[in-house]
């Protein structure tokens, strides 16, 4: 299969790398809103304007698009699935019903297919969730996030007068943890379950006390968490925070039996050093599923929830039932 | 849809335990090789002979085969197939080529839907290999069980004279367990894997000595372990020893990035208090994939690997993209 990447940034880049693993992908270009002259690949990839993109429609089996939840991809998305089988990471839950409509009418009009909200959350901890409350109807679940760098909230630190640089954990309480994996069931308040690790840059002379005061009350972001703030210098930022892993779990705890005297608590966990690699080596899966379900004229919009998991495997159904069952 | 239950043992019993946990599931009757006047059910559920189980074929929808892998299934699924929707927990993985395909043939040719080999090894475990496997192509992964008893090894230990009763329980081996979740990707083998602890009631005057080396060296069930074997009374086998616990871990690790620098440890777990009741469980939201399968027409053997996530769920799909994703 072709793949294209509309948007070259961290993911963008993890895909490129991705489609080298995978035997049966292969790069056909990546398409960026920068001159494509000052754009360098990792691998030497071709990168063409954005602007062109449509011309590529006969090149490209499917197009993962690497934009931003916020403002880039409800437009991108839409757009591009008029011409193309498209992937995308959408990531902002309370639009996923409009995002999901908007897309299912460009894809389904075209007789393309779409898959949104692919990566890890949402993706593969959806898929925790969706199974597991499937098969413990009487239980409760859990995700936490982390110990991992989060790029909104550093990003949301870097905004504030006198920051350099910044990068900001999001850790999972300990004690939350340990009792949901106990099998207890309790109510977490948002505090209860992470922390906010922050560690700054500050311009020389800027005021470190009042830049610690505007994180911890900025609301949304900070407020409703226990964060700490440490000043480094850049150097110790350079040598230290330079990478971009993550991780969490999705923990369901349910009941069975006569009385519901039996407890069953299961849990899937990740541990990345990347994650925007990892979040690209899903999307690559996926692009696998979008393109078999289009030859097989299954159109429209399609989230992780509506694919089989044989069709993101390049391994035909009896070796898996062999191998992997 | 109308449940129908085949086979009463353990599994039997906690299918009909978990229909009680699932609104859109009601039990139609439950087949038994006994006498049926003899048969007392958990919930006051009718049983019926399993010579007249033909005369439901239009009062069931889907009937789940609840024998043993070695000789029940392989008769028993192909021949319920060729009357009813099936769903069984074919678990002899060197068989699963052979019996799928005895299976699919016998729901074909009547229009009838069957999912084999359901549960959580084969089934949910399955699941986590063939999406982990999907999502990193380059890694290796690890399936651990336990700590819990395995009913096969409990019933090779009652079959030594001298044994009253038995039962062993299978324990991941910590070490190997901690290097795989730090990301190491060793080579292990059946011994730095497991071992196997086997509690004994032992007839009075029997030769226990005799008893220990007959487990220790038991071929493929024993001899390839290191075996811990513990005499005990029958009241402490009964208090101690009378619940069916399981549980176990895939673990795959894997490497991304421009030189492999990044390293990713996905992890799927489960403790269980009752290893028959979870996988009752599984196997209802599998019956439901498999009504809605048929009722789209479409007919034959299936998977685990072929039930896209959202037939499982008794949510619609607006819903679960809401909720779940």
């Amino acid at each position: 299969m072709r793949i294209g990447i509309y948007g070259y940034g961290n993911l963008g880049r993890g895909v490129e790398l991705a489609i080298r693993q995978n035997p049966d992908a292969e790069l056909a270009g990546i398409f960026s809103r920068r001159d494509p002259a000052t754009v360098k690949t990792l691998t030497g990839a071709p990168v063409y304007s954005a602007a062109d993109v449509k011309q590529f429609a006969d090149k490209i089996d499917v197009m993962i698009i690497c934009g931003g939840s916020a403002s880039d991809l409800p437009e991108m998305t839409p757009m591009l699935a008029a011409s193309f089988n498209v992937i995308d990471s959408f990531d902002t839950h309370a639009r996923i019903p409009e995002h999901f409509a908007n897309v299912d009418r460009a894809a389904a009009e075209t007789g393309h297919t779409a898959l949104i909200s692919a990566g890890w959350d949402p993706g593969l901890f959806s898929l925790a969730r969706i199974y597991l409350n499937s098969v413990l109807p009487d239980g409760k679940d859990y995700t936490f996030w982390g110990r991992g760098v989060s790029q909104g909230h550093s990003d949301a630190i870097r905004r504030i007068p006198g920051v350099r640089d910044a990068r900001q954990y999001t850790v999972p309480v300990e004690d939350a943890l340990s009792r949901v994996r106990d099998g207890e069931t309790p109510e977490l308040t948002t505090r209860q379950k992470h922390t906010r690790e922050c560690y700054v840059v500050a311009e020389e002379g800027a005021d470190k006390a009042l830049i610690e005061k505007q994180i911890k009350e900025m609301p949304n972001y900070f407020a409703d968490y226990d964060t700490t703030v440490t000043f480094i210098s850049m150097d110790e930022m350079k040598r230290n925070h330079s990478e971009l892993p993550h991780g969490g779990q999705v923990i369901r705890s349910g009941r069975t039996g006569l009385d519901n005297e039996h407890r069953h608590v299961v849990e899937f966990s990740l541990k990345l050093d990347s994650n925007p690699e990892f979040t690209a080596s899903v999307l690559i899966a996926c692009a696998r599923a979008v393109n078999r379900l289009n030859s097989r004229g299954d159109c429209g919009c399609k989230t992780l929830f509506d694919i089989a998991p044989a069709d993101l495997s390049p391994m035909d159904p009896a070796e898996l039932r062999k191998k992997l069952l």
